[in-house]
C-alpha cells in the first residue's frame, strides 16, 4: 500500500518520520520486550504486531500536536506508544477470519497465521490493555488521556465504524456523506484520538486539544479518501472525494496555523495528506 | 455453577449482595443503553454480556474494599462497573469458537452465538474499552486506577494465565503451585484489582491498596480451587487444594480484620470463601 508513505513525503517531513519511528519503536520494544518465560508466545506476538512495517503516522500526529502546544517529546512519547498500540490492536483483531480474515499484511503473515487464532486474539487484547496503561503514566494529564481514548476508540465510534463494516457492503452506504460517516469513525477517531493526546500530553488546555481533535478527524477522513482511491467500490465517488480531501485538508491547515510557527509540523501534514487528492 | 452462589452466602451478606447487584446493574444498563442506531447490535451485545446472571462477585469486593476505607459506594460505582465490564469482556472472549469454544453460559447463548463472532469479538473489545473509560471518572484517582487495572488485566498477569490457559493442559502443570500461579493469574489478578480499585476509590495510601490487593488475590486464588472441586482434573490435588483454601482465607480474613469494624464485611466475605473448602 504506497499510500502516504513516509519515505515518500515532502522533504522537511522525511526526517521527522524517522525520528519518529526510532523513538516510538524503542519505546514499543522497551515496553513488549517478550520476558525469558512467555507462554504461547503473546507478548512476542504483541511485539510483532506493533513494530513491524507500517509508517506510524498516529504516533507522528501525536507528537506534531504536542510540538504545536510547546510540549516535549519525551513527555508525550508514553502517548505516542499507545496510540500505535491501539492501532495496532485494531489491525491484529480486523485480520482475525471472523472479521476481513487476512492472511498477510505488510508482506508479513498476520498474526493469526503467524501466531494462532487464539494468541491472536489475547495480543489484540493486550495491545489495547497496554495502551491504557502507558496513558496511566501521563500524571495529571492521565485521566483526560484515558477519557480521550476510550471515547475515540469505543463503541460509539471506532469499534461502531467496525461494527458497520461488518454489517454493510460499501455500497449499501450509498452517498459520499455515508461513507465519510464510517471514514470519521473507522479512520478519523484514531487520528483525532492522537492529536488531542499530542495536547492533553503537553498540558495543553481543553478548548485547544478539542480543536486538535478536529484537525485530526480532518486528515483522518481525507487519509482514508486516499487509502480507498483504488477501491473499485469507490470509484463513483472518486471525484467527490478528491475534492472532500482538498477541502478537509485546508480545514486542518487553518487549525495547524492558529498555532503559529510551532504548528508548521501540524501544516505540513495536513498539506501532504490534501495533496493526495 | 454453584459455587460461591450470592443467595447462599451467609445472611449477612446476602442483603449487600442484592444491593450490589442492583447498583452495578443499574449503573451498567445506564452506560450501556443500546441507542436507536446500532450497527450490528453492537452495544446490545455488550450489554447483554455485562448484565446477564452472574454472580457481581468482582463489584461487591471492590465496594467493600472501599467500605474498608472509609469510601463512599458512590465514589466507587464507576469502578465497580469497571470491574464488571472488564470480567464480562474476559467471559466473552474465553468463550469464542478459538478459545474454548463454548455455546452457552449462564443458561444463555453466549455472545458469540446469539450475536455472531465478528459481532462478539468487537463487544469485547467494547467492554474493554468502556472498562477504562469508567476508571477515567475517577478524578485524581484515574491515572492509579487505569495503572492497576492494566497491570492486573495485562499481558504478564491475566492474558498471560489466558496464553497458559491455551497452551498447558491442567495434567501437564503438575504440581498444586503451579495450578495456584494459573489460578493466581486468571482469576487472582481480577479479584485483586477490583480490591485494589476500590481502595483507590476511596482515596486510600498506596500500601493500603497492596494490602488491600494481597486481600484480592488470596480470596481470588480460593475462589478459583473452589470452582475446580468438581472438576475431574483436579481430583488429585483435592485435599491439598482444600487445605490451600483454608490458609489462603485464613491470610485474607487477616488483612480485612486489620481494617477494624469497617472491614467487617471484606471478612465476611473471605471467611465464605474459606467455608468451600
Amino acid at each position: 500500500m504506497a499510500t502516504l508513505a513516509p519515505d515518500k513525503a515532502p522533504p522537511e517531513l522525511v526526517a521527522f518520520f524517522e525520528d519518529v519511528r526510532r523513538l516510538v519503536d524503542g519505546e514499543l520494544t522497551r515496553r513488549l520486550a517478550p520476558p525469558p518465560e512467555d507462554p504461547g508466545r503473546l507478548i512476542e506476538a504483541m511485539h510483532y504486531a506493533a513494530t513491524g512495517p507500517g509508517k506510524r503516522l498516529r504516533p507522528a500526529v501525536l507528537l506534531a500536536a504536542a510540538e504545536a502546544c510547546g510540549g516535549a517529546h519525551a513527555n508525550a512519547l508514553p502517548a505516542a506508544a499507545a496510540i500505535e498500540m491501539l492501532h495496532a490492536y485494531t489491525l491484529v483483531h480486523d485480520d482475525l477470519p471472523a472479521m476481513d480474515d487476512d492472511d498477510e499484511r505488510r508482506g508479513r503473515p498476520t498474526v493469526h497465521v503467524a501466531f494462532g487464532e487464539g494468541i491472536a486474539i489475547l495480543a489484540g487484547d493486550g495491545l489495547l490493555t497496554a495502551a491504557f496503561g502507558a496513558l496511566a503514566e501521563l500524571g495529571p494529564y492521565a485521566g483526560a488521556a484515558v477519557a480521550v481514548l476510550a471515547r475515540r476508540a469505543g463503541a460509539f465510534e471506532l469499534l461502531g465504524g467496525q461494527a458497520i463494516d461488518l454489517t454493510a457492503s460499501p455500497e449499501s452506504l450509498g452517498s459520499l456523506a455515508s461513507v465519510e460517516r464510517l471514514h470519521a469513525a473507522k479512520t478519523g477517531a484514531l487520528f483525532a484520538a492522537a492529536a488531542e493526546l499530542g495536547g492533553i500530553a503537553a498540558g495543553a488546555p481543553a478548548a485547544t486539544c478539542a480543536s486538535l481533535g478536529r484537525y485530526g478527524l480532518s486528515i483522518g477522513i481525507a487519509f482514508q479518501h486516499a487509502d480507498d482511491r483504488d477501491d473499485q467500490e469507490f470509484q463513483e465517488l472518486a471525484e467527490a472525494a478528491k475534492e472532500r480531501m482538498r477541502v478537509l485538508g485546508e480545514e486542518a491547515r487553518a487549525i495547524a496555523q492558529s498555532f503559529g510557527g510551532r504548528g508548521a509540523r501540524l501544516a505540513s501534514i495536513a498539506a501532504w495528506f490534501a495533496s493526495q487528492a
